[in-house]
C-alpha cells in the first residue's frame, strides 16, 4: 500500500489542484487541515508521466527541477519533460490582458507560499500565480495554456496533505479562491449553488441562517475550498451521517483542459437523464478538468448536538460500540471517530493547553461519538441510555459528556489536532485507508512491531467509515526508511486526516 | 386548535417492524411495479438508433417489425436495422452448448410475457430467452452476440413502465433472475455483495434478520431485480431519507458488450482511487454493460416506524409542511409522499377494498408522511407534537397516524394503487418530472386547463423528492393526441411511480 501510496502522492503531486482546503492562513500555529489539493490536470494531451518524463531508478543529480520534496524524493526521481513550454513575459502579458494586472502575480512571497504545502513535505517552483474570477477566465487561460503547451496546476485552499496543490516544476498556478459566491440557494429543498471557491466553512455560516448546513465538515473547514472538496471527494467528519459526496453533489460546471466549459450544473434532487458524467470529475483530483461551480443537496440544521468522549480498553470494544451505536443512536449518530492511546499522548505533548478529559488511566482508545437532532431532550435521553449500557457491558471503560460548547470544542481539538502535533514531532509518513473495520487495526499494531523503537505508530480516524489514518512519526525523514513499502492495502486517499 | 382536537381521537400512532407492508406481491390482479427493466444495449457498436434505423416522420406500413407501442408508435417509427444479424438454429443450438437446454426459452408463452411490458403498452418479437447463472455465463452470451451481430435486451424482474425491458424488435433476451445468491454481508459496515438477479425484497427479508434495510424500497420491491435498480437508477420511498444510489452503491460487476468483465465490485465505505467509473453504470440502463454483481450499503435497520395520513387543502400547504417536517421531524423522516384528490378518487373508484381513512371532505391534497426512529416513545412524541403545531398552524386539514401495519398497509395502498388504478381506467400517459418544489404542481394545473374534459390529469409522487408523477388518463390511447408533446420539462425517469 505504501508504494501505492507513494507513487499515487507523486502522481498527485505533481498535478496539481483543483482547490485545496486546510491549511489557514490566518492563523500561526494552528492551522486547519484538509482534504483538498489533491486535483491537477495538464491543458495538453500529454500524461502526468510525459511531463515529467520517465521515471528513472536512478538519481539525476543535474537536473535542476528533480523533485524537492523531503519525503520520497529519491524513489520517483522524474525530470521536467521538456515537451512542455517555459513560461515568457509573452505569456505573462497576456494573462494581464486577460485578468488584469492584479490578478497575475509574480510576487516572490507570495509564489512562495503557494509552491509549498501545509505541511511543508512538497514544493514547487512555479513563476506565475493566476486568479481568475470567472468560468470565462478559467475557460481563458486553459485554452491560452492548451495552446502553448504550459503545464497549469489548479490550487485552492492548498490544505492538503499529499503535494497535490503544490505544483511539481514550474507549472502555472490556476487558485480558484476568487471566485467565491454564492449563486442560489433553495430554501425548500436545501439545494446550495456556489463557485468552487467559497471556503467550506463560509458556506456552512451561511447556511446556518437559512436553516441547513454542508453535508461534509473537515477540520480544515477554514480554509478549504468547496472545489477542492468535490475534486478530492472529501469524506470528513459527517460522512457516517450524511454519506458520499457522489450522493450530496448535484450538479458540476467544469473547464476541461482546452478550455471548453461543461454544464453539467444541474439543481434538482433526482435526475437519471443520460449518464451521470459530472460523477467522473468527484474525486478525480483535477486531471479531468477543473470544477468552477458546484450544485449541492445540504441536510436540514438540526437543533440538537451532543458530544461524548470516550474510553475503550481494546480495538474490539470500539468495533462492538459502533455497531450498537448505529442501532442504538441510528437516527442521530453523527459522527464516530477514534484515537489510539499513542495519538493521544502525541497530543498531549506537542499541544498548548489540550488535556485528556478523563481522569488519568491505562486506555488503549479513545472515542468521540455525537449525536445531532432535532429534539435536545430525547437526543440525551438516548445517548444518556446508550453510554449506561455500553458502560455496564464493559465496552466503554470511562467516558464523558461535553456539558456546553467549550468542553465540545477541547474534546475535537484532541481529536483534530493530532496531525499538528504530529508535524510538531518531526517528520510524518501518512497513510489514509479504507478497511474492513474489523480488520483496521490490525495494520497499526503489524506496524507498530515491525518497527519497534525506530518510529512512534499512531492509528486513528473515522471508524464510522471503516476508514483509519496510519501514521508513523519519527524524527526526521529518511527515504531509505524500510517502513515506506510496507502497506499494500486498497487506500482512501482524500486525506481529510 | 379545535379542529385539531376533534380529529386527535384518530391521531395514533402504531410502531412495527420493518417488515414490507405494502403492495403485497401475492394479489392477483396488481402486479407489482418497479423502476427497473429499462436496460437495453447492442451487442456491436451500432447504437439504438442504427438499429432500429433512422427514424422517419412517416409510417413504413409494410414493415413487420415496426413498433407495436399503442402509445408514441407513430411518433418514433423505426426500422428494424438489416445489419444486425437474424438468430438462427445454430446460434440457438451454441447457447444451449453454453447454458444448458432449461436455460434457452423457445417456450411461446414464457416469450410472450417477456416480450411484453407490466403496463401492457410495448410488446417486442424476441424468439429467445436466455437464463445465465453466472457472469461467466453472461460474458460468454455477449461475446458470442457480439461476434454474430445479435442485438440483446437485458431483462430483470420485467416491472419497468417505460418499455426499457423488453425487446423492440427480435433482440434476444437476457435475463439476469437466474442470478440471485446473495455472496457477503459485513455485519460491522452493512456493505451487501449480492448478484444482480437478487429480488428487492428477498434481500430486504435477507437483511430484517440481520438487523439492515435495503436503502430503497419501491412498490415493485417483490419483483424488480437489485440489477434493474441500479440501472435505471431506482429512487422510490426512502430516498428522502437515504439519498441517492450514487450515495450507495460501493461496487459493481458489468459486463460490456463485448463480453469483457468490468471488475469494480468494491467492498468498502470509502474509495477515492482513482476514477468512479461504476458511477457511470448507475441510470445507463444497460446501455454500457449488464450489471452482474451489486455492492451495496445498507443502513441499520431501526426498531419504530410510524405513518400519519394528512389532508392539506392546497399545494402551498403541502410544500410548508415539507420543510417543516424536515426540521420538526428531521432525522426520522423517512417517506414524504403526496397525491391530489384525483389521484385519490382514480384509487377509490377502480381499486377494490380501498377507501379514504379520512371523513368525507374537500381535500385538495393527502401527504403520508412516515418516521423510523431508534426509540418509539421518543418519535410517537415527535409526531404528534409535529402533527399538532401543523393543525394549529393550518398547514394540515385533518389526519390520522396508523395504529397497527394493517392501517399503515391501507395508507400506503392508497398511494401505491394509484398506478394500478390508472391502468384499470383505460389508457394513461405518463411523465416522471424532477422539478423545483415550489413549481412542481403548476404543470398539473396548466395540463388540466389545456385538456379540460378531454381527460383526467393526476399529479402524485415523492414530493419528499421535488419527484412528480404527471398521469394523464383518457379511455383509450390516440397518437394524435395533443399533450403528447406537451411535457418539456426535465425529466426524472426511473419510473418507480
Amino acid at each position: 500500500m505504501e508504494k501505492w501510496r507513494s507513487s499515487q502522492r507523486i502522481l498527485r503531486n505533481y498535478t496539481k489542484t483543483l482547490i485545496s482546503h486546510r491549511f489557514n492562513t490566518n492563523h500561526n500555529n494552528s492551522p486547519n487541515i484538509s482534504s483538498s489539493g489533491k486535483q491537477g490536470f495538464y491543458t495538453n494531451s500529454y500524461d502526468l508521466r510525459d511531463y515529467r518524463g520517465r521515471s528513472s531508478t536512478t538519481v539525476n543529480q543535474n537536473c535542476r527541477n528533480l523533485q524537492y520534496r523531503l519525503f520520497g524524493s529519491t524513489t520517483f526521481e522524474v525530470q521536467r519533460n521538456p515537451s512542455f513550454a517555459t513560461l515568457n513575459s509573452e505569456d505573462v502579458n497576456r494573462f494581464k490582458e486577460m485578468l488584469g494586472e492584479k490578478n497575475v502575480i509574480e510576487d516572490e512571497d507570495r509564489l512562495a507560499t503557494a509552491n509549498i504545502d501545509w505541511m511543508r513535505k512538497y514544493k514547487g517552483f512555479s513563476k506565475l500565480l493566476l486568479q481568475p474570477k470567472s468560468t470565462q477566465e478559467v475557460s481563458e487561460i486553459l485554452k491560452y495554456c492548451n495552446s502553448r503547451c504550459l503545464a497549469v496546476v489548479p490550487q485552492g485552499g492548498n490544505t492538503g496533505l499529499v503535494g497535490g496543490s503544490v505544483p511539481v516544476f514550474d507549472e502555472v498556478i490556476i487558485n480558484i479562491g476568487s471566485m467565491n459566491n454564492i449563486i442560489s440557494l433553495d430554501k425548500v429543498s436545501g439545494i446550495l449553488v456556489c463557485e468552487a471557491g467559497c471556503i467550506l466553512e463560509n458556506l456552512d455560516s451561511f447556511l446556518l441562517n437559512e436553516g441547513f448546513i454542508m453535508p461534509l465538515d473537515l477540520g480544515a473547514k477554514g480554509s478549504c475550498q468547496i472545489g477542492g472538496n468535490v475534486s478530492t471527494n472529501a469524506g470528513g467528519l459527517r460522512y457516517v451521517r450524511y454519506g458520499s459526496l457522489h450522493g450530496s453533489i448535484l450538479g458540476l460546471e467544469v473547464v476541461q483542459a482546452n478550455g471548453t466549459v461543461l454544464d453539467m450544473l444541474g439543481t434538482i434532487r433526482k435526475d437519471s437523464t443520460g449518464y451521470d458524467l459530472k460523477q467522473l470529475f468527484i474525486g478525480s483530483e483535477g486531471s479531468l478538468g477543473i470544477i468552477t461551480k458546484v450544485s449541492i443537496l445540504t441536510p436540514p440544521r438540526l437543533s440538537s448536538t451532543n458530544l461524548a468522549f470516550l474510553a475503550c480498553k481494546d480495538f474490539f470494544s470500539c468495533q462492538k460500540l459502533l455497531s450498537e451505536s448505529k442501532r442504538k443512536l441510528g437516527e442521530v449518530l453523527s459522527a464516530f471517530e477514534f484515537l489510539d492511546n499513542q495519538s493521544m499522548d502525541m497530543v498531549l505533548t506537542y499541544l498548548d493547553g489540550v488535556r485528556n478529559p478523563l481522569p488519568p488511566s491505562v486506555h488503549n482508545f479513545y472515542v468521540l461519538i455525537e449525536t445531532t437532532g432535532s429534539n435536545e431532550t430525547h437526543d440525551k435521553e438516548k445517548l444518556e441510555a446508550f453510554l449506561l449500557h455500553s458502560m455496564e457491558s464493559g465496552l466503554i471503560s470511562d467516558g464523558v459528556v461535553a456539558q456546553d460548547i467549550n468542553q465540545a470544542s477541547s474534546f475535537w481539538r484532541i481529536r483534530e489536532g493530532i496531525t499538528e502535533a504530529l508535524m510538531k514531532a518531526g517528520a510524518v509518513y501518512k497513510y489514509d485507508l479504507s478497511l474492513p473495520v474489523e480488520k483496521m487495526y490490525n495494520l497499526v499494531e503489524k506496524m507498530r512491531i515491525r518497527l519497534g523503537q525506530r518510529a512512534k505508530v499512531l492509528g486513528y480516524g473515522h471508524l464510522g467509515d471503516a476508514n483509519l489514518h496510519l501514521n508513523i512519526s519519527t524524527p526526521e525523514y529518511d527515504d531509505t526508511s524500510p517502513w515506506k513499502y510496507q502497506c499494500r492495502a486498497r487506500s482512501w486517499t482524500n486525506e481529510s486526516q
